[in-house]
């Protein structure tokens, strides 16, 4: 359920669509269909994830730092195509999505995540949790990521980071 | 939030009823009433528990499968009356709840899950997630599932899997 | 989203009403702003910590309770000005909300909790799991919690229970 801050009043079917776009955000990348996941975004926009510590004292590095869809697609083909990894599953939740504020720049919104990752012949683990931080425009009738940041809540860099969160 | 995937238009009331589906059976099971358990399910059905590596590789082997009600009361007597198993308790989170087609055999929805389990005198743990491919039918004005599949990401054999998922 | 018991009708806009209560709570404990937390339960309020054990042999020792706003005040001055505790990020998701009777005494509902707990320089961990049993009433308009009792599943004392739950 997306719920909705204290003084906010929005329309039961615009929660609707919210949930809609935050679940197929998860199920793409949870599929492993990461070829769809930048047509979730606007064409310009801001995909991060960054450590909260990071985000506390201001400092501006992020791990990863796209600003254009052709920027994530960038990222599923260098992944695809030349990275080198081991095999391993991610599995996304995001639970606590809020709609915060509508402003002239889009819906402001935030969420909890947890990302479970199972390595071959080992048992899943709890990879990495956090906080986002997001903007949704409608665009020309459809939902989009204007922006996405994904705060991390360890100070560790998770080096084992290969598909996007 | 039961979410709808991209094209499909569904009645709010049903994305209620759907919530109220997946709520009460995590509920019986996290309350321990396995009891009630079969009684989410039609009489004919699939329910099965199987690794995400059969799945992929097109093997049908499963660590659980029944299929009809009958045999999901069966497990529950097996379990209360024969299995010698340590305590412990299950508790089931699911998310990303997704109405993916409506079909004439049922609704094909998608979802994730994580179950934690916690053994006495010790921390609570990640045990097994995965995602669900579910087949829901309205049973003379009762949603009932016809299927559930519990497709789990790790390709260890949980044999500690004592409890239905 | 909030998931109503099977033979309870509710108004479409009570469940909106209900998970926006849910989220409030989990991103103002989130978030770090304890000092709104009490604002969210009504004057005269139930909240208690208790391990499931306890509560399954009727036992009564809790590892955290108040029965008031104030004194749930109490205990956010006392975390912030006396408690010695290394720094830690606590990361809560709630699950399973489900509003089970609707009572003279208010609205009963449950939910699944799970909180993740964060240390400098350690990954991400699953800190402790277990049900809410929770009775919600509407406050001149506002609704708020009543009584908040969370019930966690391991039978190990969390002596590292910082925050609140």
């Amino acid at each position: 359920m997306i719920a909705i801050a204290h003084g906010l009043t929005v329309d039961p079917d615009l929660r609707a669509r919210l949930a809609d776009l935050y679940c197929a955000y998860d199920n793409l990348l949870n599929d492993g269909e990461l070829e769809l996941w930048p047509s979730l975004f606007a064409e310009t926009c801001i995909y991060k994830v960054i450590p909260r510590d990071n985000v506390e004292q201001g400092m501006p590095i992020a791990v990863m730092y796209c600003e254009s869809r052709d920027m994530l697609t960038d990222r599923v083909v260098a992944l695809r195509e030349t990275a080198l990894f081991a095999p391993r599953i991610a599995r996304r939740i995001t639970t606590a999505i809020c709609l915060r504020a509508i402003e002239p720049d889009g819906m402001h919104l935030t969420a909890s995540f947890a990302v479970f990752q199972t390595m071959p012949d080992q048992p899943s683990e709890l990879f990495l949790c956090g906080s986002c931080r997001d903007r949704v425009m409608d665009d020309a009738g459809t939902l989009r990521f204007a922006e996405r940041v994904f705060i991390y809540d360890s100070t560790i860099v998770p080096t084992s980071l290969v598909y996007p969160l």
